[in-house]
């Protein structure tokens, strides 16, 4: 019997390959690559695929991978049908978590327990599973964003990138330009994984009793829609909202400390540098703004003012900006719809979630952990008057 | 750091209060009060608040707990739309884990953080919550059975107790005798909580995000839908229809031994003696065939040859016949369709999930384990050729 660590902290859960965090370093790596270099020279596709596998694709594996992915983009008219029969106001979290559940019953995908111990699964089986879910997972987000709005459904484009075909199917009045696109593609693969969170342990301990994936997946989203997990790059945008302009930054994060608020975006219990994929992300906004108007817009001077302010009174504590105070900035820029940020994440994260099933199925235990029964000895049943 | 103990064995993730295991005596209390008293004298919306609040009701408490329940076990026309759209042939527990996912969107359940934090919410509002999600969740499985049969939807009775109008719901030409209705209320009372396993724990650890609780018992539901963790009971059905008469039961078993298959509903890692829940089973099994037909049928006289087989060859193992083959047996002489046995757990189960959600967030800590890195070591990227 070991001690007992509220929240599991720093207690060992697995042993896995998929990625690993130096945070003294400030460094992120999938598969042995940093996440510098994949969010400059990979896309979203071959990260996935490396996810998944452990090894880059060749050109041949890729191109597979790719379209057992797009095949999976366009969604049926009975599964449209589902989603319109959802209230137009559902939090859209809760969409996608019905939204992958229900994968399960318009495309079902055979995963058996009894031919997983006979080891009749090889590695084709588990890309072409995973590709179908992440083909499918971008085009629920986006489908429901047009559903909601009572807009028609846009088909899916063959011709286009994961990234580019989930910007076409969310909006198709928003202009992509090539640097948007690598933008988009860019988010995707930084937020694909990130060790063992609430959500990827979510993933793997409903892994472990050999539920089908798409249930996996939406158990894994449904821990990464409460507000200690995802969520905060929605909560960036709220609050530089509620900032107001940059000469309100200092006093407003002194108020905010005072009382012993949260600075949404700022600090990540993993890094004491600042948060390598944040680093990327900088220079993208400063992209993305000479692009779009040659100088910058007022909710991103706010945020610079509020990063520097926080430097200033945080950062010997080890708190820099993460990846979500720059990942909101962008999407909001971009004009991707606020209360959708989190589902972007969730987009992203099922390529890290469907590695650690593999994983997790491939060498499992189910996960039964114990307790410390602190409850009533044993009493006689009286009823209550 | 701890040593890594695969699935969690024996590592302590919570103190809780909700309920106790002794294995080596064979009893399970909720709250301190044995199962066996329970199954005996409470009833399934008592036992459902004494897990939620920690206490018996008094009539009171009883009577206002009984009507929020009751007041959810209708689900709109709209809510009927959305399980209408599925494909008939959908996994049961899929469509149970997408139906709680969207109670979210059709009866929004207001959770906010910062209000948890301020302790705005008081023991009604958990109380009140966790009723609307019960009442629901057994008329989801119903109306399923309706809807995928092409059948009516059957409005839900007022004057019926949880158990008596779930079978109502389910299907109005089963005559639902006292007995039955007793039994369904026993088995819905002897699967509501069983300390932390797999989907308990799923429950905990998303709950720990502070999720909505709609998303906490989907994502809980997820695990439980896994084939090492609910649906043995169905299997004993499977399994006993394959072994066919009891002539068969000691070659039978003789070959499922020598080849190491599992012999389903025996067995339980937490008893080394006979699951108390499967001693109170055992009783009305004899009472239900008494009453519905003066004799016992070719499938329960099977499976008495096949547990009188295993004890003789399993018994000084600590292998007994657990609650799954009972309630198995129990439930197809009743007539609910096979399919249908591990979401009628989930509607039990629900209970004692709740019942960790209040838990878990009145003493929050996120859950986020670590892991021991065994991948590959930095490299450059290079395309792979």
């Amino acid at each position: 019997m070991t001690d007992y660590h509220p929240g599991l902290d720093g207690v060992i859960a697995t042993e896995s390959s998929i990625s690993d965090i130096d945070g003294k370093k400030g460094i992120l790596s999938y598969r042995g690559y940093s996440i510098e270099e994949l969010a400059e020279k990979s896309t979203f596709e071959e990260t996935a695929f490396l996810l998944l596998t452990g090894e880059l694709p060749t050109p041949d594996e890729l191109a597979t991978f790719t379209s057992m992915v797009n095949a999976r983009r366009d969604l049926s008219p009975g599964y449209i049908s589902l989603l319109k029969s959802l209230p137009k106001n559902s939090n859209p979290m809760d969409v996608i978590q019905l939204g992958v559940s229900a994968l399960g019953s318009f495309y079902p995908i055979h995963f058996d327990a009894e031919k997983l111990k006979a080891n009749d699964y090889d590695k084709n089986y588990f890309i072409e599973v995973s590709a179908g879910i992440l083909g499918s997972i971008g085009s629920i987000v986006a489908a429901w964003n047009r559903v909601k709005n009572n807009k028609e459904y846009i088909p899916a484009d063959s011709n286009m990138s994961y990234a580019e075909n989930f910007m076409h199917m969310l909006d198709d009045s928003i202009k992509v330009t090539p640097l948007i696109n690598r933008i988009i593609d860019a988010t995707l693969i930084l937020h694909a994984e990130h060790t063992i969170n609430a959500s990827t342990f979510t993933a793997m301990v409903t892994s472990s009793t050999l539920a089908n994936p798409a249930q996996v997946i939406a158990s894994a989203i449904g821990s990464l829609s409460g507000p200690l997990h995802g969520g905060a790059n929605q909560k960036v945008i709220l609050m530089l909202d509620e900032m107001g302009s940059k000469e309100n930054a200092v006093s407003w994060l002194e108020n905010r400390l005072q009382k012993k608020q949260v600075v949404w975006g700022m600090g990540h219990r993993e890094y004491s540098t600042k948060d390598p994929r944040a680093n990327i992300l900088t220079k993208m906004v400063q992209d993305l703004f000479k692009e779009q108007s040659g100088k910058v817009s007022e909710m991103f001077e706010a945020a610079m003012a509020l990063e520097k302010a926080c430097e200033e009174k945080l950062s010997k504590k080890g708190v820099y900006a993460n990846v979500d105070f720059y990942s909101g900035i962008l999407y909001k820029e971009i004009g991707i719809p606020v209360d959708l940020f989190t589902a972007l994440f969730a987009i992203s994260r099922t390529s890290g979630w469907l590695a650690h099933w593999i994983e997790q199925v491939g060498n499992n235990k189910i996960f039964r952990p114990t307790q410390i029964y602190k409850g009533y000895k044993p009493r006689a049943y009286k009823k209550n008057q």
